[in-house]
């Protein structure tokens, strides 16, 4: 068994044409048998076209799903009708390869909004694809997926659960328009556990909850957004059917634990990034408002472009807290920071503000901290019990010359 | 007279070395006769000690304000109780110098947050600026509050009011953290019209949100946030006392008219600005939603870089008018745009998508509009009646620049 594979489960991602580059842009990630699935969607009002599909198939026939196949190159959002025909003719295709029942197969597509699929390109590729598909095809699978993604975000976790060894393997994508309201831009986790459909959910959206849910690029978020997770049984657990069992939480612990992984590695990987930071908010009144505290600071333009010049420019920190509509005194504000090597060691803590006042720090001992690759800033309100972790990036140069001209 | 004189004002700018750069920092608007004044602030949890302080002054002393002294380089927010106390010593000096009374004399600051003031460049500068203060002062004035501006704010009016003409000259700042819950950065409003104080106090809340609170910049809501106007009578019309008249509407009208000029020029010198963009939302079900659209689409980082890079990729407008978390349905939603050179005549109207889906315009039609100098947007919701406009910029380049060195 190869470092990724799953029992059950084959992978494959292949060059269809729909990216004007020629770079893979279609994969696809199959069951041996019906299996199981839970998936998170966007809040975005105007979803996409398979993002409704994919709804529309889960409330029908959530316990037998033969496959995922995603596209790159084309986000099929704000494509009216002929959009809808055209994630129904794909999955049809798909089906149809496979060998499977309608009804069976769930769509992603990533991409430019406001533009039809190329069907021609996409249903030559339907079958090309299928015959592509074997265990150890995740890192083709994870690089079709790919836009402005600079690498694949691909990872596998091993957990034992009622005694069995059960895998889970995950791919994601999204660099940008990352600022989940639900789920982020799009990912696919499979793992061979037994384990209720309701279940399924359940931890899929506890998991999202702490995971993609707390990641912020530049606050866009995207009209595509979708975790997927497919559970086939294969690692011959005693079916997991209670969310009170021993089980059902070393379940979603290490669903959780790649979901943390995956979207981790977006933020890592988010456009134009130099510096994956983490904001933690602590003693709000409540962990909503703690979360909002932080999401404020991770969007905030002025503090980001303050990351990105390695600028200890804490007072637009504070101002972002100060603007995030939640409960807040200066007399009881605290702020703290820290950082180091990408998952390495950190500098010792440094406190820069205490009771809303600066302190009379060195300003070399907190430059040192925000030039570090990966920074930790950490607000203490002093108010309350809550508290949140929010996971972002700087906002660079880089991002604005993506951004500039993505479509060119 | 000059350009910018209004009867019973004056006004100065110097250099008192608050910058390192050695450009004017200190300005003083005085009224020759005790004025009535009314102002609005930030709303920010943090507001800086001027904000605090002139909200004290106003509630104890409304109708007998002699100056607003502003300093540009140290913002005096997340300062404690050595920021407050500096405030009122800055104040009780220019009160000194004037031979005012106390608690008679107003306080801005904008510049770096947590930074204290060099309080004995400010004592020495408030003789100073007292002696340099005059009637045709203005331009020197609207140039020593600016920092990252790259050119002064200054706008007059004339309006006849109760068969007497009635002048308004009014300065603002702010190039950075620019996004108005309240009122924007910095800025200082004079009037020789007659107006009871309460009126003075709704008609500046009225003209506020017809205009500062209908820009952004960045999103970021400041510390300091601060709009004054003042009201020294001289024009000679009979003393506005009703809401209802004729001269309380025409006086209305003026001051809206003068700070959305203000409020226009602080986004055309917003930081590292090359476009000017209106964003228009029309059939929202309320006013609040459709401003919450129009701000979300004016705060969207994929948007403002997509307006940088002359690119009609429309689908981020969409995207970003689908997370605003407002009543949206892609059923009955259109997107038109329109643009030209700056305040000049405006290209034909485009409309580039109906009922949520894209119409088959020519791209070139669409690129022309996008790469005007000032791009017009307009989103028609279908829902209700419910309208907003909201003025804002593109996300450069210069923008990251400016903002990942403030500091240094």
């Amino acid at each position: 068994m190869s470092t990724y594979s799953v029992p059950g489960f084959d992978a494959a991602g292949i060059a269809a044409n729909i990216k004007k580059s020629g770079a893979p842009d279609l994969t696809l990630i199959a069951s041996q048998t019906p299996c199981r699935a839970a998936a998170t969607f966007t809040t975005n009002k105007f979803p996409a076209a398979p993002v409704l599909y994919d709804q529309q198939v889960l409330s029908l026939n959530p316990e037998g799903i033969h496959a995922v196949i995603i596209n790159s190159g084309c986000a099929n959002a704000c494509t009216g009708v002929e959009g809808t025909a055209n994630t129904k003719r794909t999955a049809e295709a798909v089906a149809s390869a496979l060998g499977a029942s309608e009804n069976s197969v769930l769509v992603m597509s990533t991409g430019v909004i406001g533009v039809q699929l190329p069907m021609e390109k996409l249903l030559a590729g339907a079958p090309k694809v299928v015959e592509a598909l074997r265990p150890d095809g995740w890192e083709d699978a994870s690089r079709a997926i790919m836009t402005t993604d600079t690498r694949p975000k691909l990872f596998t976790h091993t957990a034992t659960i009622g005694g069995k060894s059960v895998r889970f393997t995950g791919i994601s994508k999204g660099a940008g328009m990352i600022h989940p309201n639900m789920a982020t831009m799009l990912s696919t986790i499979v793992t061979d556990a037994h384990i209720a459909q309701p279940l399924l959910q359940q931890a899929l959206s506890a998991a999202v909850g702490k995971s993609f849910n707390c990641i912020s690029i530049d606050g866009d978020t995207s009209t595509n957004d979708t975790v997927i997770l497919l559970a086939n049984g294969f690692a011959g657990n005693t079916e997991i059917t209670s969310a009170s069992s021993a089980e059902y939480s070393a379940f979603v612990d290490a669903l959780t634990t790649i979901c943390i992984d995956l979207a981790q590695a977006v933020v890592r990987d988010g456009e134009g990034v130099t510096k994956f930071v983490t904001i933690q908010v602590n003693g709000a009144i409540s962990d909503a408002e703690a979360h909002a505290g932080a999401n404020t600071v991770a969007t905030s333009p002025l503090v980001k472009t303050a990351f990105f010049g390695n600028d200890a420019n804490w007072g637009r920190i504070l101002a972002a807290i100060g603007r995030a509509g939640i409960a807040v005194e200066p007399a009881t504000c605290s702020l703290f920071v820290t950082g180091g090597a990408p998952k390495g060691e950190r500098l010792p803590e440094l406190q820069l503000v205490a009771a809303g006042t600066p302190l009379r720090y060195q300003e070399a001992d907190a430059a040192a901290r925000f030039a570090q690759a990966e920074l930790d800033v950490r607000v203490e309100l002093g108010l309350g019990n809550g508290s949140a972790t929010v996971w972002t990036c700087d906002l660079s140069h880089e991002y604005v010359s993506i951004n500039g001209d993505y479509r060119s």
